[in-house]
């Protein structure tokens, strides 16, 4: 038997899921995944869920009865006080279902629920980039912009679990883009990795001789927001004034984060982190320019550390924290 | 002897304090005020504060004996943990003033400090518009656009003393508005009084024959937020406009609450809210199309109660939550 505390962190993503055991301490076994195949029904999801729990189990070379507790993220649509799924546009045609309850059926032990993105940020808040902080918003960064928000280690879930949905701040009026919300203006529209590829499109008729344009000559789906950042690191004028308009939108909406939250530090995850220091160095850049003078110097402005680890091992801290009160 | 705790609730402003006992369930004594006049400079101002809190203890036939603790509000710049004034533009000539440990030397027990707007947000969730929410965001709406946010009987202070800073939340990219503080786009520079009044004035050159123009023609000054709503409550439409675009970029701003904090409950403190139950649905109806359809239709959208009460009954309710570790 184990000294420390074990608990199970289970993350469901719109593709695939992954598990692994972690202790108390953050330390996480090797871990575990399977596809979600979220069309071949809920049940059927539901069963993988377990599944990958008990496997988990297995790949740390424990028993079920080494686990104090488990930890599952989901996305959203979600009630988060209710432990359901309501109607998840990442994971049909699921509707209205009972995630906790039904692992809590199987396994008999506490059960946490959590946002997906919020159990990120709490993953890295617990052992990542927020490790030394007591306050922190995280920004996910790819087809969207997400978010996670945690104060004085608690998450903030929000009172109709849409706390944290910081990628629909409004940032434009005048000349909105259009958001995959249906709403306009989004910072989603602006800062995803998705809006990179889209901006860089956009501007491919008046900027006919750049290395974009010669990208996307060849075939049109090699222009990514990876491509996009790698000309711009290459040196290519039209790449960098859309990277750079990136990190300004970007530090636009961590602004608005300085001056509601006001958190410790403010962490950048996602694909779009793969860029390197000179995009942080460019968000810090526009912060600078941006923010009111105390937290445009004392916020900690960084990128996220573990990956995508992190939602597992979110999701057991947030069985943590119910099992032992604390993280 | 009193049965209930007594407290008293300082809320200094740039022009008067104002003081009272209040008792562990909101109720409180008559008020006293005394004015400010920061211009003597702050070691009268601390003075002047104790004797205020004095003579609310009096007008309330009590004696210091009977005090379980003080909560003092105050504009910032602020330390919050450290119980200082920095640098306060409302207070000048104000610097590094130690106030929450000036006033313990005085009185000798617990001393509670907070901003003077996350006060009025606590009074106004203590026994105001969020008496019955768990979560709350207030937004002041005067000269400029002040706020504070509660979640879970905690008031959001940020890390830096700049939570709910809401008013400077950047809204605008494409042609921001300067505000006060010197950055631009924020939205306190579209949804403050002094907003509607800039927007009225900016108005009148295209609209000669219009109702403000009349009233500005008479004496400039006259042309006020108040003018302004009177005269779109009279059918004036072009006052009717700049209403409405207030309502708007009001929605705007709460609709961004929504998404980041997601509370129970909106609340709208401060002169504009004289202008009634025909904005407040204004507003209401902006919610409804802007915002993500959950927040929208489950949020409380009201106007705060206390008037310029809230800041002194949540001072009161900042030294009840450390002396009683409760609300």
């Amino acid at each position: 038997m184990s000294e420390k505390a074990l608990f199970v962190g289970l993350d469901v993503g719109g593709t695939t899921m992954k598990a692994a055991v972690v202790d108390e301490t953050g330390h996480h076994w090797p871990s575990v995944s399977a596809n979600t195949e979220s069309f071949k029904g809920q049940d059927v999801g539901l069963e993988t869920m377990c599944e990958t729990i008990r496997r988990a189990v297995k790949a740390a070379d424990k028993t079920m009865a080494d686990i104090a507790g488990i930890g599952v993220a989901t996305p959203g649509t979600m009630d988060i006080a209710a432990g359901l799924i309501l109607d998840p546009p990442n994971l049909k045609p699921w509707r209205n279902v009972p995630v906790r309850q039904h692992i809590q059926n199987v396994f008999k032990i506490p059960i946490a629920f959590q946002n997906d993105a919020n159990a990120a940020a709490y993953g890295e808040y617990w052992v990542g980039a927020g490790r030394e902080v007591k306050s922190m918003v995280l920004f996910t960064l790819g087809t969207g912009v997400g978010g996670g928000i945690i104060i004085d280690d608690k998450v903030l879930e929000g009172a109709h679990s849409h706390g944290g949905e910081i990628g629909h701040m409004k940032i434009e009026m005048t000349n909105p883009r259009l958001c995959g919300c249906g709403r306009r203006g989004c910072l989603e529209t602006y800062a995803s990795a998705t809006s990179v590829t889209k901006r860089a499109r956009e501007s491919l008729t008046a900027h006919p001789h750049s290395k974009l344009a010669a990208i996307a000559a060849i075939r049109e789906e090699d222009l990514t927001a990876k491509a996009v950042f790698d000309a711009a690191n290459d040196g290519d004028e039209l790449a960098k004034k859309i990277v750079d308009d990136s990190a300004y939108y970007l530090a636009l909406g961590s602004m608005n984060m300085m001056h509601i939250i006001n958190p410790h530090a403010i962490v950048y995850a996602g694909g779009m982190t793969h860029a390197g220091d000179a995009f942080l160095d460019r968000i810090r850049h526009y912060i600078a320019e941006l923010a009111l003078p105390v937290p445009a110097s004392k916020t900690l402005i960084r990128y996220a550390m573990l990956g995508s680890d992190a939602g597992f091992i979110g999701s057991a801290a947030c069985a943590k924290y119910m099992v032992q009160g604390k993280l």
